[in-house]
């Protein structure tokens, strides 16, 4: 079942170690299929360079069992499958511990709007998490994950679809997006612009956001309505 | 109709992501045919690995009209040209967001002329433009762009071909040449000479500028009428 | 003798410039067989392109002496025996000159837990030993490098399985595991936190340590009886 | 003429981008016959992707001038002169401006001794020259950064056979050693070195010079008559 979304999820995790945001097996990508209530997965702790699609393993949106697939899904499926359930527009998710990103989450800082780079892609700040709470981190930690990241755009009024980002805190960053390909490659442009924000703010420590009319433009001019980015589709 | 500038600024948009200074479609180069008044240059948002000779645009220096090609031009076209119509010696263009010239851009701070790498190719220190006005922004985005561009030499008294490159405040580098090619060589230059920046200022932060003496040793040994690095030509 | 154990060794050695920790002749790894009492080690001074299983070198265990091979063992060989005889988990050992976790035993720190990644291998800050007496560099210097990573351990009341990792002072890390592969694979973790740790501590300049229940979980959900990351073996 | 030699230049050449250390053609190699009192440089300026052996530059020592070869010598051939007519035991030179030594070179300040990776090749800090003065810029500019160099090593009572290695002040470091291979690996090492400082320094900002009994240690046991590193020759 789901050949076809099965590859796509496969494609997308091997291009976590081809853009360079993955160290062993530190990464995993899955993707939804909406219709069918059902996610594709990576599976836990196999290496990159040996799994094929049919590894990929398929769970429940709901239930969260697994549906098909001879293997483990990926620790972080609790994390993916609460994303999935309270944002309705995301397609694909992404975790890494790319370096830089993982820096700002290991600072427990967001990472501000600096320059358009960020605004072709992310309309704001990427949040960081607060830290977790002890009976969070010994409970279902997966999920409480899932939760705590849910609770950060709940409270910040934040449209994920908007700022498809996260750093959760003292571990890493999630990625999203509209299909498993769109997610992979926010995690890169995060990644890009994690490591210019430190050096950034390194040569100009009281650097202050970039001015909102610029952040609206480069946003609106590559998505909505308005956008004249790229070619006619 | 112009099927060697064509393949010149085809060849150009590819040497960026050989020397590392974009990540997906982040760049662009053009290169103008001054006799014609016409400029070619990248289409917009169009992968690398898949662009070819005949998928470059061209334009009109004076009407900025698409005057061949199928595709729409580079959305950063209209400052390509407002630098063209400026400049008279200008050949190529090129804009990246390569991460440390990005990181002064970001920072809104001029990248100092702090040694001899530097001086081997711009003629004092790069500019960073200040912010661009909501009117701006707002208005003919990418044309104003352009406008800043030039307002930042004209005020400060700087000759385009002696510094080749600018930072644009918030947003990244653009860098010119004699051609596509030398506007390609100039920004690896200017890439090079921003990460060294960075760390260099790191390690003396109250580094001042290199000796002028120094720097019109370097810059006049490789340019102008007494040069005599290289072989004769 | 012991060809399998050589060809881990020699693979295990490979592996060390494949993942950019080495440059030139810098590292070294050792494998032991602990029913017969013998460690197979990189010859000194070898280039990777260049050794075979054959090269390997073959030291008693408890004796020093060279048991087979015609070329003389790493200098580095009486630290790895220090370690095999003090810590009886050990199977494989190696030593590198890796860039960021050199960096923290050039400016003599200790490397913090600071997330997740970190925790996910090392149970605890990866200590840096105390600088060596001049009694001691002048003396059996290679043993008396080994006991100052004994004596950091035992003072510190640390576990060598669950920190498998030390930053000698002035020096660089040796890292350790269950064999030489996955010795290797703590050399590139600990080199992955040691450059996140330098950039996490230069954005929040007085980070404090991860939550001990968020170690706890990463480390024990990856070790011991209660692991569940990964597939069942 | 010296075809043997021209090879070992030539290849010496060709590793400076195998090793990153360069950008387009930003160093040179050289390397000298004593007995016949010939040096072979780089020709100035040409691509290295393009560079034959025969077109290695053949110039006298004492005289400077081209013996043999149809192109123009490296610009930075009178510096290298100087030094092989002070130094009597060098044997080959390297000019680079690779990056993190340039970023001491810029920063005007020395590298100090921090760890046993220097110490195993460099027997005391990486002394930086001073600026040169307006008068020495404006005259024989190359052969007067040749005579800062000296001065530098004289002054301080520096063995350039100890400390292979130096940084010119704003512009970049040289290094040589017993022929062009050997300059080129200490050009490697010096890099590394030179990276490994910043953020030793970044991490310990008063961080002291190694002990110095660690670094006869070092670079005792891999120089001079009780050397144990290696394999016997």
């Amino acid at each position: 079942m789901l050949e076809d979304l099965k590859q796509e999820v496969l494609e997308a995790n091997l291009a976590l170690p081809a853009h360079h945001l993955v160290t062993f097996t530190w990464g995993n990508v899955s993707a939804i299929d909406r219709q069918k209530g059902l996610v594709v997965i990576k599976p836990s702790g196999v290496e990159y360079a040996q799994m094929g699609a049919t590894d990929m393993v398929v769970v429940d949106l709901h239930t969260s069992e697994r549906v098909e697939g001879s293997k483990n899904p990926s620790s972080d499926t609790a994390t993916h499958l609460a994303l999935y359930r309270q944002f309705p527009d995301i397609g694909g998710i992404v975790h890494t511990h790319s370096r830089h990103a993982t820096i700002w989450s290991q600072a427990g800082q967001d990472l501000p709007a600096w320059g358009t780079t960020h605004a072709d892609y992310f309309y704001g700040n990427i949040p960081c998490t607060r830290p977790m709470t002890d009976a969070e981190i010994v409970g279902a930690y997966e999920l409480e994950t899932g939760k705590v990241i849910i609770e950060t755009f709940i409270n910040r009024g934040l449209d994920p679809m908007q700022i498809p980002a996260v750093l959760v805190h003292s571990h890493g960053p999630f990625t999203w997006g509209t299909n498993a390909a769109d997610a992979v490659h926010n995690a890169v442009v995060l990644e890009e612009c994690a490591y210019m924000g430190i050096f950034s703010r390194q040569l100009t420590p009281a650097l202050s956001e970039m001015q909102q009319t610029l952040m609206d433009k480069h946003y609106l001019r590559k998505h909505g309505a308005k956008a004249y980015y790229g070619q006619p589709e």
